[in-house]
């Protein structure tokens, strides 16, 4: 199984290198506190339809997971996620070193089922010793997966039912959320996302710019002293402008949607060749990530 | 006391965004595997005068501070820094977070007295009861300190003696280095820092970059297994390409000398008004930080 | 200065090892679970005059200090000590191992005085660049203090009046509380301790018990899932009947009371000879902690 | 399936209760400076046969594993365990508190196959991208493993082996080793577990003691600095004679090897009744932890 392409072999969308430069002499106080990061803010709380979101930029995928996880939980709590979730296997133990175990569940075409979420929190409250355990603090899971598979709405409906009930909650790791939202068989819309869970993000460095993920917190819910969390974890950029100033560009003439279904495309088209080349495919991925039996 | 100006209200030094954008079509490997780092690199090891000095580049200076410490430090060690030290006060608590305590000894003119560092290992010694404190496992400057003073060649010697005689690595905080080394009353060179520190880093977010420091080990004495210690902190950008451009750009014909010359000028120049107008300095400051009394 | 003798030379007293002798062969549920765990904590209620207070046991001094205090911030928080508190000089660095910094404040005869902490919080919040430290989360004192001396009743409402100011909960090491509450110049009882600090520990290590401090969390206030804390930090003792037989004889028949009386008579004894002598004091101590300079 | 009894119902053994009651009186210097650790931890080495072994006391079973993995470690390291291994479920997540993730490998019967481990230390350094994940740094085994079942000496050897060629230590976890010693089918002796392993503890409070293990570095690789570790991690017991007179009184006269049996003979006359009931077990474990299928 071979992973054809990475997202990150090129550099940004030149839309969004030419924002930067454009707005480069510009005097702006820093640590995020500039115009362009709250009218970034604003543009994806609008593609979201939800207005009291607060967005939040960080700089890479496995930084905003474990900042975003380890100021959620509480000391005692862990993450649950697919035993495929990107924080259980390929972040080096980031969400570890903060303390918090992963708690890792089956996986079924890369995905958390319901079934299985539900299953575990009714065993693990049955479980009479379970004060000697970690105690779940809140749901991962990642959209499109890490096979490149997606969560339909139903299913995230589901998800979200369990969350709130157990008052957990969910967290939507969308570093590649561009090419799910573009997906010709994906019925979630970024709204949806911003109903359905309590925390999310939208991933930049994947989807045509140089670095940056937007972290929207959907509920009023960004945690007390987040400035402060992200400082401490190492991840303040002194010259925020560089965040906000590329999601800013990404927000504008519907950029992020186009780059999304310039992938799906490429992708599609690369499904075809395969195909006619009689490859097997290792699972039905709707987005752009597709691994193919060699 | 007020710090009149910040150095990064500015974006990039133009030729540095120039760079981003002339070779942002190019496909590169990610996680800093691309050429442009290892040039970058190579040009830092000859402004060095260290051929066998190990380069890597972290975006900030909070998280540039983090990971080198808790990656030099054993768990029960501790970092020693003047009581005015940055990852003393104003990192929030990044040190801490990562398990170490922060050593804080009285300081002056914002640096390390090699005196009050002698007498503090002697006494931390003579203690029977030694053990059951942290252990001083390395000694953090740095240079300018954060009151823009800085440190004579002779107290860098000094200082590196008593480093060597207890094998405390000494790590210097380069954050605003470019204008250290210009400044018109230093006898520090790159080369000497090089020579004297074990570990240390040029600042670039402060001196023309959008982000980016480049830590230099200059003795072969990287950390093993340093770039899964930087994903595990969340230190590692995907198009790593982003530092590595910028630091290729800043050690091209001397632009990261002559922006710390720059800085330097203006300063000058701000003092020269300020003296005029008969405002008093808290202190003298050789650098680009000047804090006056109003 | 030489600390004449230390309370831990000598095992437990007499009446604390009968009862385990005579409790031993009684089939008892683990982990804190048993009867005479639930019966100390009754007798600790009184003895408190606090009847809502709720009362866990742990092994020693240092593991408490983390425990409670890790248990009690946010990840964002520090605990606000003198600078010769014993969390922030004698315990190996175990509160910043559990990644929170000790905020250390200066010391005034071993304590903490209300004036310095209220200039302390006023300066830390009128700072604009607050977010960028470390967030004060508790209070930290001991009493008696590392160097023998002792909190009035008034120093206490003081303190305790700041904490309820800024909502920051008032922590007081109590590991040699048996001597504070029998001194013959001290006005602070031990309902007075419960009422004005939001939690403390009753040592029992330096005071005839062979391990074990007794957290006493009086307004209700022990955090959640506190057991599950506790046996993630590595302090639940499977045999929890070793910590609540101990403690359940430290309080029958005013035992705790009668050792406290007799180790404040001895040192009393001791400084009339020491004074006879011509010796002086490094400071004046009503506790059984004598600093004498020779 | 449900677990018969605890093996810490009862209080510690008379013999252990009274070796306390006539030591009490003796004035012995704290922190595990006394005699009696030092005469324990001399008949220790004798019963490993192991001159050089360094022998060290700690309180209780997650407390020891978490102070003897987390100093061995690297920051960017985790522990290989299998899936049922205690440190894995039943800690409270006390090895991620302290940093590192568990690397949880599938079982059989409780325990780690050889090949299992052999397979998963091939794939991990034949992927290319091993350096994004934790790296393996130590192997924890049970013995006997939670489900009561036991290694043969064939299979210690070959897990040794593997070990020795990725350098990893293996570490045993003996909170039960008492009755794995004396299980009628048991080819593994004390001296082989010390000449296997390159550090295990000899679990006191499941066998007769109050509180207690015995951690055994057996190849002179006692981390540097363990004491302030230990402190560090709350775990120093300032009455360390709690712990030497205890495993004294356990190490002297054959008392573990006695009390061992006693619990295996106890195990097996149950077990002869449950099968005259024509009850079934989960598995044949041949220690004193029976799971019977009701």
């Amino acid at each position: 199984m071979i992973s054809f392409a990475s997202d990150y072999i090129a550099g940004a969308h030149p839309a969004v290198l030419q924002h930067l430069l454009e707005t480069n002499l510009e005097n702006l106080p820093g640590y995020g506190a500039d115009h362009y990061c709250a009218q970034a803010a604003e543009k994806i709380r609008q593609a979201c339809a939800c207005p009291q979101a607060q967005v939040e930029f960080l700089a890479g995928g496995t930084q905003t997971n474990a900042v975003v996880i380890s100021s959620l939980l509480a000391s005692y709590q862990g993450a649950i996620a697919a035993s495929t979730g990107h924080i259980a296997c390929h972040e080096a133990g980031a969400i570890e070193y903060s303390g918090h175990k992963v708690l890792e569940l089956p996986q079924q075409d890369g995905k958390l089922p319901a079934a299985v979420l539900r299953q575990y929190l009714r065993d693990f409250y049955a479980d009479q010793n379970y004060e000697a355990m970690v105690q779940p603090g809140l749901v991962y899971i990642s959209h499109p997966t890490e096979y490149g598979t997606l969560y339909g709405k139903q299913e995230l409906e589901e998800l979200a039912a369990i969350c709130r009930e157990y008052q957990l909650p969910l967290f939507l790791d969308g570093a590649r959320l561009g090419y799910a939202l573009q997906s010709r068989q994906t019925d979630v819309t970024l709204p949806d996302i911003a109903r359905l869970c309590d925390v999310f993000y939208i991933g930049g460095t994947k989807v045509g710019a140089l670095c940056g993920e937007a972290v929207v917190f959907s509920r009023g819910n960004r945690p007390p002293c987040f400035s402060t969390s992200v400082k401490q974890r190492g991840a303040l950029l002194a010259k925020g402008r560089l965040l906000g100033v590329q999601f800013d560009a990404l927000f504008t003439n519907n950029l992020y949607a186009e780059i999304g279904r310039h992938g799906i495309e490429m992708a599609e088209q690369l499904k075809q060749i395969i195909r006619e080349k009689s490859l097997r495919f290792f699972l039905e991925s709707p987005t752009n990530q597709q691994f193919v039996i060699l």
